[in-house]
Protein backbone atom coordinates (compact mmCIF):
# COMPACT_ATOMS: atom_id res chain seq x y z
CA UNK A 1 0.00 0.00 0.00
CA UNK A 2 2.19 2.62 -1.48
CA UNK A 3 0.16 5.70 0.52
CA UNK A 4 0.96 4.02 3.58
CA UNK A 5 4.26 3.11 2.81
CA UNK A 6 4.44 7.15 1.93
CA UNK A 7 3.49 8.25 5.21
CA UNK A 8 5.15 6.05 7.25
CA UNK A 9 8.07 7.59 5.85
CA UNK A 10 6.85 10.90 6.42
CA UNK A 11 6.17 10.62 10.09
CA UNK A 12 7.17 7.93 11.29
CA UNK A 13 10.18 7.87 13.38
CA UNK A 14 12.61 5.43 14.19
CA UNK A 15 14.36 5.05 17.79
CA UNK A 16 16.29 3.20 19.37
CA UNK A 17 15.61 -0.58 20.30
CA UNK A 18 13.81 -1.23 17.05
CA UNK A 19 11.33 1.02 18.15
CA UNK A 20 9.10 2.54 14.49
CA UNK A 21 6.53 5.33 16.21
CA UNK A 22 3.56 5.89 13.81
CA UNK A 23 1.99 7.60 16.79
CA UNK A 24 0.75 10.78 14.90
CA UNK A 25 -1.44 9.35 12.58
CA UNK A 26 -1.92 5.34 13.63
CA UNK A 27 -1.82 4.45 17.31
CA UNK A 28 -1.70 7.61 19.51
CA UNK A 29 -3.11 9.98 17.65
CA UNK A 30 -5.58 8.45 14.61
CA UNK A 31 -6.02 9.98 10.88
CA UNK A 32 -9.47 8.84 10.76
CA UNK A 33 -9.88 9.31 7.38
CA UNK A 34 -6.43 7.65 6.38
CA UNK A 35 -8.01 4.59 8.58
CA UNK A 36 -10.73 4.74 5.94
CA UNK A 37 -7.67 4.04 2.99
CA UNK A 38 -6.28 1.07 5.49
CA UNK A 39 -9.59 -0.28 5.67
CA UNK A 40 -9.80 0.22 2.03
CA UNK A 41 -6.69 -2.24 1.31
CA UNK A 42 -7.27 -4.69 3.47
CA UNK A 43 -10.42 -5.21 1.58
CA UNK A 44 -8.95 -5.21 -1.66
CA UNK A 45 -6.65 -7.97 0.14
CA UNK A 46 -9.53 -10.26 1.42
CA UNK A 47 -11.88 -9.49 -0.99
CA UNK A 48 -12.25 -12.94 -1.76
CA UNK A 49 -13.19 -14.09 1.36
CA UNK A 50 -16.42 -13.84 3.39
CA UNK A 51 -15.83 -12.27 6.48
CA UNK A 52 -18.69 -12.41 9.35
CA UNK A 53 -16.52 -11.06 12.67
CA UNK A 54 -13.07 -9.03 12.88
CA UNK A 55 -11.12 -9.59 16.38
CA UNK A 56 -8.71 -7.22 17.15
CA UNK A 57 -6.99 -6.32 20.21
CA UNK A 58 -7.24 -3.77 22.79
CA UNK A 59 -6.12 -0.39 22.05
CA UNK A 60 -4.53 0.13 18.91
CA UNK A 61 -6.08 -2.48 16.93
CA UNK A 62 -9.39 -1.49 17.46
CA UNK A 63 -9.38 1.71 15.05
CA UNK A 64 -7.81 -0.14 12.78
CA UNK A 65 -10.90 -3.37 13.01
CA UNK A 66 -13.68 -0.69 13.39
CA UNK A 67 -12.78 1.21 9.84
CA UNK A 68 -11.92 -2.13 8.25
CA UNK A 69 -15.46 -3.40 9.29
CA UNK A 70 -17.37 -0.72 6.98
CA UNK A 71 -16.26 -2.48 4.07
CA UNK A 72 -16.95 -5.82 5.11
CA UNK A 73 -20.81 -5.14 5.39
CA UNK A 74 -20.03 -3.10 8.76
CA UNK A 75 -19.70 -6.85 10.51
CA UNK A 76 -19.33 -7.11 13.84
CA UNK A 77 -16.13 -6.48 15.65
CA UNK A 78 -14.50 -7.96 18.77
CA UNK A 79 -11.93 -6.70 20.15
CA UNK A 80 -9.73 -8.87 23.08
CA UNK A 81 -8.77 -7.12 26.40
CA UNK A 82 -5.65 -7.43 28.05
CA UNK A 83 -5.72 -8.73 31.80
CA UNK A 84 -8.89 -9.37 33.70
CA UNK A 85 -10.83 -6.67 34.70
CA UNK A 86 -13.22 -7.31 36.95
CA UNK A 87 -16.34 -6.75 34.94
CA UNK A 88 -14.83 -9.79 32.66
CA UNK A 89 -16.83 -12.79 33.40
CA UNK A 90 -15.21 -16.31 33.26
CA UNK A 91 -17.35 -16.69 30.81
CA UNK A 92 -14.59 -16.15 28.49
CA UNK A 93 -11.56 -17.77 26.38
CA UNK A 94 -8.35 -17.13 27.19
CA UNK A 95 -4.63 -16.88 25.86
CA UNK A 96 -1.73 -16.17 27.39
CA UNK A 97 0.56 -12.57 25.78
CA UNK A 98 3.85 -11.43 26.44
CA UNK A 99 4.25 -8.03 24.83
CA UNK A 100 7.77 -7.41 24.43
CA UNK A 101 6.63 -3.21 24.16
CA UNK A 102 5.49 -3.39 27.54
CA UNK A 103 8.16 -6.20 28.37
CA UNK A 104 4.91 -8.02 30.60
CA UNK A 105 2.84 -11.30 30.31
CA UNK A 106 -0.47 -10.63 30.10
CA UNK A 107 -3.33 -12.96 29.64
CA UNK A 108 -5.96 -12.14 26.91
CA UNK A 109 -9.50 -12.85 27.13
CA UNK A 110 -12.89 -12.78 24.65
CA UNK A 111 -15.95 -13.71 26.16
CA UNK A 112 -17.78 -16.95 25.01
CA UNK A 113 -20.99 -15.21 23.44
CA UNK A 114 -18.64 -13.40 21.52
CA UNK A 115 -16.98 -15.72 19.44
CA UNK A 116 -18.76 -18.84 17.76
CA UNK A 117 -18.16 -21.58 15.01
CA UNK A 118 -19.99 -19.98 12.47
CA UNK A 119 -17.69 -16.98 12.37
CA UNK A 120 -15.45 -16.64 9.87
CA UNK A 121 -12.86 -14.57 11.39
CA UNK A 122 -10.56 -11.72 9.80
CA UNK A 123 -7.88 -10.75 12.99
CA UNK A 124 -6.43 -7.67 12.20
CA UNK A 125 -3.64 -5.79 14.36
CA UNK A 126 -1.78 -2.27 14.01
CA UNK A 127 1.67 -4.37 14.30
CA UNK A 128 3.19 -7.73 13.32
CA UNK A 129 6.90 -8.28 14.92
CA UNK A 130 6.84 -11.50 17.56
CA UNK A 131 3.62 -12.39 16.52
CA UNK A 132 2.87 -12.42 20.21
CA UNK A 133 -0.79 -10.97 19.49
CA UNK A 134 -1.74 -12.44 16.53
CA UNK A 135 -1.09 -16.00 18.28
CA UNK A 136 -3.04 -15.19 20.89
CA UNK A 137 -6.24 -14.27 19.12
CA UNK A 138 -5.36 -17.39 17.09
CA UNK A 139 -5.43 -19.30 19.99
CA UNK A 140 -8.62 -17.71 21.53
CA UNK A 141 -10.47 -17.97 17.74
CA UNK A 142 -9.59 -21.99 17.48
CA UNK A 143 -10.43 -22.43 21.02
CA UNK A 144 -13.89 -21.30 19.95
CA UNK A 145 -13.86 -23.33 16.71
CA UNK A 146 -14.38 -20.35 14.12
CA UNK A 147 -13.16 -20.73 10.67
CA UNK A 148 -10.04 -18.16 10.53
CA UNK A 149 -10.38 -16.26 7.40
CA UNK A 150 -6.63 -14.40 8.00
CA UNK A 151 -4.73 -12.12 9.65
CA UNK A 152 -4.20 -8.51 8.65
CA UNK A 153 -1.56 -5.96 9.39
CA UNK A 154 -0.71 -2.74 9.32
CA UNK A 155 2.82 -2.40 9.01
CA UNK A 156 5.02 -5.86 9.55
CA UNK A 157 8.51 -5.82 10.55
CA UNK A 158 9.35 -8.94 8.24
CA UNK A 159 12.62 -9.16 9.49
CA UNK A 160 11.12 -10.46 12.69
CA UNK A 161 9.60 -13.76 12.95
CA UNK A 162 6.40 -13.63 14.05
CA UNK A 163 4.25 -13.36 10.22
CA UNK A 164 6.79 -16.49 9.25
CA UNK A 165 5.93 -18.39 12.18
CA UNK A 166 1.79 -17.55 11.11
CA UNK A 167 2.21 -18.29 7.53
CA UNK A 168 4.10 -21.56 8.20
CA UNK A 169 1.38 -22.66 10.48
CA UNK A 170 -1.44 -22.28 7.05
CA UNK A 171 -2.88 -18.93 8.08
CA UNK A 172 -3.06 -16.53 5.62
CA UNK A 173 -1.39 -13.23 6.97
CA UNK A 174 -1.71 -9.78 5.02
CA UNK A 175 0.80 -6.97 5.61
CA UNK A 176 -0.25 -3.61 4.11
CA UNK A 177 3.71 -2.46 4.40
CA UNK A 178 6.13 -4.67 5.18
CA UNK A 179 9.39 -3.88 5.99
CA UNK A 180 12.56 -5.38 5.11
CA UNK A 181 14.57 -3.45 7.44
CA UNK A 182 15.29 -0.16 9.47
CA UNK A 183 17.51 1.53 11.87
CA UNK A 184 18.14 5.25 12.99
CA UNK A 185 21.20 5.52 10.61
CA UNK A 186 20.17 4.49 7.13
CA UNK A 187 16.07 4.93 7.45
CA UNK A 188 13.39 2.30 6.38
CA UNK A 189 13.54 -0.13 3.89
CA UNK A 190 10.30 -1.82 2.45
CA UNK A 191 9.93 -5.35 1.26
CA UNK A 192 9.23 -5.08 -2.34
CA UNK B 1 -30.74 9.08 22.05
CA UNK B 2 -33.96 6.60 21.72
CA UNK B 3 -32.56 3.88 19.72
CA UNK B 4 -29.82 3.78 21.79
CA UNK B 5 -31.85 3.91 25.02
CA UNK B 6 -33.96 0.99 23.21
CA UNK B 7 -30.57 -0.51 22.32
CA UNK B 8 -29.58 -0.84 26.04
CA UNK B 9 -32.46 -2.63 27.09
CA UNK B 10 -32.98 -5.05 24.56
CA UNK B 11 -29.44 -5.69 25.23
CA UNK B 12 -27.98 -4.59 27.83
CA UNK B 13 -27.64 -6.64 31.16
CA UNK B 14 -27.70 -5.41 34.33
CA UNK B 15 -25.64 -7.44 37.02
CA UNK B 16 -24.58 -7.22 41.00
CA UNK B 17 -22.05 -4.30 41.76
CA UNK B 18 -23.99 -1.36 39.92
CA UNK B 19 -22.67 -3.31 36.63
CA UNK B 20 -24.47 -2.41 33.42
CA UNK B 21 -23.34 -5.28 30.62
CA UNK B 22 -23.44 -3.39 27.48
CA UNK B 23 -20.43 -5.45 25.74
CA UNK B 24 -22.86 -7.17 22.85
CA UNK B 25 -22.53 -3.63 20.74
CA UNK B 26 -20.26 -1.00 22.58
CA UNK B 27 -17.35 -2.18 24.53
CA UNK B 28 -16.35 -5.59 23.81
CA UNK B 29 -18.02 -6.73 20.56
CA UNK B 30 -18.97 -3.29 18.41
CA UNK B 31 -21.80 -2.66 16.25
CA UNK B 32 -20.11 -0.47 13.51
CA UNK B 33 -22.85 1.09 11.95
CA UNK B 34 -24.92 1.59 15.61
CA UNK B 35 -21.62 3.22 16.14
CA UNK B 36 -22.08 5.50 13.33
CA UNK B 37 -25.69 6.39 14.89
CA UNK B 38 -23.61 7.51 18.19
CA UNK B 39 -21.67 9.73 15.89
CA UNK B 40 -24.02 11.35 14.25
CA UNK B 41 -25.99 11.67 17.55
CA UNK B 42 -22.72 13.77 19.33
CA UNK B 43 -22.58 16.02 16.25
CA UNK B 44 -26.08 17.14 16.77
CA UNK B 45 -25.57 17.65 20.20
CA UNK B 46 -21.90 20.05 19.98
CA UNK B 47 -23.19 21.07 16.34
CA UNK B 48 -22.76 24.33 17.12
CA UNK B 49 -19.10 24.01 18.44
CA UNK B 50 -16.22 24.42 16.56
CA UNK B 51 -14.15 20.82 17.37
CA UNK B 52 -11.02 20.60 16.19
CA UNK B 53 -9.47 17.39 17.92
CA UNK B 54 -11.17 14.61 19.58
CA UNK B 55 -9.47 12.94 22.90
CA UNK B 56 -10.67 9.95 24.32
CA UNK B 57 -9.35 7.06 26.54
CA UNK B 58 -8.17 3.29 25.53
CA UNK B 59 -9.72 0.95 25.59
CA UNK B 60 -13.39 1.13 25.43
CA UNK B 61 -13.49 4.96 24.01
CA UNK B 62 -11.71 4.35 20.74
CA UNK B 63 -14.59 3.30 18.61
CA UNK B 64 -16.94 6.10 19.64
CA UNK B 65 -13.99 8.79 18.62
CA UNK B 66 -13.00 7.38 15.88
CA UNK B 67 -16.77 6.94 14.81
CA UNK B 68 -17.53 10.58 16.03
CA UNK B 69 -14.40 12.67 14.25
CA UNK B 70 -16.09 11.36 11.02
CA UNK B 71 -18.98 13.97 11.48
CA UNK B 72 -16.23 16.51 12.45
CA UNK B 73 -14.72 16.86 8.96
CA UNK B 74 -12.47 13.49 9.93
CA UNK B 75 -10.57 15.85 12.71
CA UNK B 76 -7.67 14.39 14.17
CA UNK B 77 -8.51 11.61 17.15
CA UNK B 78 -6.04 11.09 20.26
CA UNK B 79 -6.45 8.41 22.83
CA UNK B 80 -4.94 8.74 26.51
CA UNK B 81 -3.07 5.94 27.02
CA UNK B 82 -3.22 4.18 30.75
CA UNK B 83 -0.05 3.22 32.13
CA UNK B 84 3.54 3.80 30.70
CA UNK B 85 4.82 1.64 28.01
CA UNK B 86 8.38 1.52 27.14
CA UNK B 87 7.37 3.50 23.72
CA UNK B 88 5.67 6.19 25.68
CA UNK B 89 8.64 8.79 26.10
CA UNK B 90 8.36 11.27 28.99
CA UNK B 91 7.57 14.24 26.58
CA UNK B 92 3.95 13.45 27.83
CA UNK B 93 1.41 15.22 29.57
CA UNK B 94 -0.01 12.88 32.38
CA UNK B 95 -2.68 12.35 34.79
CA UNK B 96 -3.63 10.20 37.79
CA UNK B 97 -7.16 7.51 37.07
CA UNK B 98 -8.84 5.64 39.83
CA UNK B 99 -10.64 3.28 37.75
CA UNK B 100 -13.57 1.64 40.06
CA UNK B 101 -14.13 -1.41 37.19
CA UNK B 102 -10.93 -2.51 37.72
CA UNK B 103 -9.67 -1.79 41.34
CA UNK B 104 -6.56 -0.13 40.54
CA UNK B 105 -4.34 3.05 39.96
CA UNK B 106 -3.20 4.20 36.67
CA UNK B 107 -1.54 7.32 35.12
CA UNK B 108 -3.25 8.38 32.20
CA UNK B 109 -0.13 9.73 29.17
CA UNK B 110 -1.02 11.96 26.57
CA UNK B 111 2.24 12.93 24.13
CA UNK B 112 2.74 16.78 24.10
CA UNK B 113 2.83 16.40 20.60
CA UNK B 114 -0.43 15.63 20.01
CA UNK B 115 -2.64 18.62 22.14
CA UNK B 116 -2.02 22.39 21.52
CA UNK B 117 -3.43 25.69 22.35
CA UNK B 118 -4.77 25.78 19.84
CA UNK B 119 -6.98 22.92 19.84
CA UNK B 120 -10.61 22.95 20.43
CA UNK B 121 -10.81 19.85 22.32
CA UNK B 122 -14.00 17.17 22.13
CA UNK B 123 -13.76 14.63 25.18
CA UNK B 124 -15.32 11.48 24.71
CA UNK B 125 -15.64 8.36 26.25
CA UNK B 126 -18.28 5.09 26.78
CA UNK B 127 -19.57 5.81 29.88
CA UNK B 128 -19.37 7.81 32.60
CA UNK B 129 -20.25 7.26 36.96
CA UNK B 130 -17.37 8.17 39.16
CA UNK B 131 -16.17 10.65 36.26
CA UNK B 132 -12.83 9.89 36.77
CA UNK B 133 -11.71 9.10 33.66
CA UNK B 134 -13.06 12.29 32.40
CA UNK B 135 -11.46 14.47 35.27
CA UNK B 136 -8.38 12.95 33.89
CA UNK B 137 -8.19 13.38 30.49
CA UNK B 138 -9.92 17.08 31.42
CA UNK B 139 -6.34 17.75 33.91
CA UNK B 140 -4.58 16.63 30.47
CA UNK B 141 -6.25 19.00 28.41
CA UNK B 142 -5.93 21.80 31.10
CA UNK B 143 -2.11 21.49 31.05
CA UNK B 144 -2.00 21.67 27.21
CA UNK B 145 -3.89 24.51 27.23
CA UNK B 146 -6.73 23.56 24.81
CA UNK B 147 -10.09 25.22 24.62
CA UNK B 148 -12.19 22.38 25.90
CA UNK B 149 -15.46 22.44 23.90
CA UNK B 150 -17.26 19.89 25.90
CA UNK B 151 -17.42 16.20 27.20
CA UNK B 152 -19.69 13.60 25.75
CA UNK B 153 -20.65 10.32 26.92
CA UNK B 154 -22.28 7.61 25.74
CA UNK B 155 -24.11 6.54 28.83
CA UNK B 156 -24.15 8.37 31.97
CA UNK B 157 -25.42 6.72 35.48
CA UNK B 158 -27.11 10.21 36.25
CA UNK B 159 -27.10 8.69 39.73
CA UNK B 160 -23.58 8.82 40.24
CA UNK B 161 -21.61 11.55 41.69
CA UNK B 162 -19.12 12.16 38.12
CA UNK B 163 -22.01 14.21 35.30
CA UNK B 164 -22.52 16.95 38.55
CA UNK B 165 -19.08 17.25 39.77
CA UNK B 166 -17.95 17.86 35.87
CA UNK B 167 -20.54 20.38 35.50
CA UNK B 168 -20.33 21.55 38.24
CA UNK B 169 -16.56 23.25 36.96
CA UNK B 170 -18.86 25.23 34.00
CA UNK B 171 -17.77 22.17 31.60
CA UNK B 172 -20.24 20.87 29.41
CA UNK B 173 -21.34 17.38 29.51
CA UNK B 174 -23.79 15.79 26.58
CA UNK B 175 -24.48 12.20 27.39
CA UNK B 176 -26.87 10.26 24.85
CA UNK B 177 -28.50 8.28 27.43
CA UNK B 178 -28.93 9.25 31.27
CA UNK B 179 -29.70 6.54 33.48
CA UNK B 180 -32.04 7.59 37.08
CA UNK B 181 -32.09 4.07 38.49
CA UNK B 182 -30.78 0.91 38.04
CA UNK B 183 -31.32 -2.76 39.63
CA UNK B 184 -31.54 -6.04 38.98
CA UNK B 185 -34.88 -6.25 40.10
CA UNK B 186 -36.24 -3.56 38.78
CA UNK B 187 -34.13 -2.44 35.53
CA UNK B 188 -33.35 0.55 34.11
CA UNK B 189 -35.02 3.61 34.54
CA UNK B 190 -33.83 6.36 32.20
CA UNK B 191 -33.78 10.38 33.41
CA UNK B 192 -36.41 12.66 30.83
Amino acid sequence: MDALKNRIVRDGRILKGDILKVDSFLNHQIDVAFLNEIGTAFKERFKDCEVTKIMTIEASGIAVACATSQFFNYCPVVFAKKGNAANMSDNAYHAPLHSYTRGADFVISVSRDYLSKDDKLLILDDFLANGEALKAMISVAQQAGCQIVGCGTVIEKAYQPGGGMIRSKGIRVESLARIKSMSVENGIEFCQ
